[in-house]
Order: C-alpha cells, then structure tokens, then sequence
C-alpha cells in the first residue's frame, strides 16, 4: 500500500481513541452549505459549525449543479434543513479555465481513441458575484426549493479568511 | 437578519483574526475525498489531513454522481491528484430512503401544480460494501479518470469513529 492510504489508516486510529459520536443524524442548526471542494477551504471552521451543526455539500466551484440540488432538496425535504448558504472563494481554479480550456487538456491528455459524454465544466467566466448570484438564483428558481427558504451568498477571501456577503444575492422569503 | 446568518458573520470575524493564508492553490497531498454532505462527519479530522492538503467532495450520500465525477476529473486533470477515497458512512440517510419514498414525501409537500424534471435520488439501497464498491467501480470506469489512478473504498462508522476498509472496492493501477 502506498503512504498516503497508510497514514489515513494511522490517523483514523488515533481520531477514534477520543471520538465522541452525535446523538443522532440531524443537522442541528438546520442549515445547508454550498462550497468549493478547494483543499484551503474549512467551512466548518470559517463560519463556525461544529460537528453536528450543518450539511456539506462540495464540488469544483461550490457551483448550483443538478446533483448540488439533489442534495439541497434532501436536506430541506427530507432532513428538515431550512436555510441555505453559497459560498464561492476568491483565486478559485474554476476561474482560470473554459469550457474551451478544459477540452483542450483534456485533447492533449487523452488517446484520440477515448470517447466521452460532453460535459459542462461550470467553469467560472464573469467573476464571483456573478457566480454566486447565478447559483442562489438557480437554486431559488427550483420548483423542489421551497421559497420560504433564506439563501445567503458569500465569496471566501483566501488571502484574509473573511467572508465578503454578497447582498445582492440573498434570497430571503417568498419574494423570488 | 435571523440569528444564523449574525452568528456565521460573527464566527467569521473571529476566524479571520488568527487566520493564516496557504501559500498556494495545491491539494499537497494531492488527493480527492468523496464524502457524503452529513453533519456528523469531519473527513480532515478523521484521515488526518489539514487545511491545503486535499479536495473535498461532498454530496447527499458521498455518491458518484456525474457531478462528482466532474470535480474528481477537474481535481486530476487540471489540478494535479493522483489518488482517490471514498467514504460512505454508517446511518446514512440515503439509506432510509428509496427513489419511490422520496417522491411520496414530495407529492405530499408539494402543490399538484409543480412539475419537475424526474431525478435520481442516488439513494442506498443494497447495502454501505455493495455503495462503495458501486462508486469505485463507476468512477475506475469512466473514461477521463487515469487507469494509474488508486481509488480507496471506507465506510466510516459514526458511532466509533472508525473507517472501515472496502477491500473488494480498492481499484489500483491499471487492474481494471
């Protein structure tokens, strides 16, 4: 086995001598989180949950993607979350690249042989207000999204550690 | 503004106070986890891995969604990691539900009026070794994920801490 799949199983051992578990399932403070997937990135700690608090969701860009509201409707419908955050991060990958660019690494990385599905890579083109607004707007606009549910938006700032509110996409109440 | 929203901006001001920038955008141990959305669960803390270290990809049941096929791709091809875990976890949600109790607990919420695209709800229903083993396999076999590419398969069991290996889900090298 190489080190990386050792050292996991090392430090579990130590994290489970003194885990406490939950009690139970729920997310305590009835919220949801939508972020990137980037390693700088401890939500938990950057808006101060704890474990028990608060459904994670993640992926390349913290984007509003089907399966991000798959998981959103779980957690409202089913686990009785009823307030939603979008949080996107300044010098995030998915602003460097295209659509365009990622097909183009993807040309150079790959036998012309490998055949796939078209993907959209949900890069992040006209910067990070846009993003956000984009996605707490898609996720607004879900007929399976209740409207009285808040949605807040924020861009983390990686240099600084602050969360910057971005005001003109909270979605509060009923008013779509 | 509700009580939420106030104690995420307070939260954050402390944070911001004592925080420390990564020097750059790596994962530096260059690796992905897959992961499921639950409160309980805190991946850095129990695989021993600490702010810039690796991507985190979370969803509703840690499964591998086309989306989070996307971020593993962007995470590899674009990003550089080399190696993949995923976890499921004991007292999963999405082991209590089936795609048919989901649309029961919808139709029952919902207005008659509502119409919406049918979706998968990627519930669990034969078991966390069989979801694992399922996820791996989908992800070894998509096309723009490297054959070279190790994918590890856990089941984190929440009342101990514990991760357990999927051994029959380990999917090295070029063993497809």
């Amino acid at each position: 086995m190489p080190n990386l799949y050792k050292d996991v199983v090392a430090a579990n051992e130590l994290y489970a001598q003194t885990y406490t578990a939950q009690p139970d399932a729920f997310a305590h403070r009835h919220a949801a989180i939508l972020t990137c997937m980037d390693s700088r990135l401890l939500p938990n700690e950057f808006m101060g949950f704890k474990a028990g608090d608060i459904h994670l969701i993640r992926n390349a860009g913290g984007r509003a993607s089907d399966d991000a509201i798959r998981s959103l409707i779980i957690s409202s419908k089913l686990l009785k979350t009823n307030q939603f955050f979008v949080v996107h991060h300044t010098d995030c990958g998915m602003q460097r690249f295209t659509n365009e660019s990622v097909q183009e690494v993807l040309a150079s990385a790959l036998a012309s042989s490998v055949t796939y599905q078209p993907i959209d890579w949900l890069t992040i083109q006209h910067g990070l207000f846009k993003s956000v607004l984009e996605d707490v707007t898609k996720i607004r606009n879900h007929p399976l999204i209740s409207s009285d549910i808040p949605i807040y938006g924020f861009i983390f700032d990686v240099m600084t550690g602050k969360l910057i509110p971005v005001d003109e996409a909270i979605r509060v109440g009923k008013a779509k």
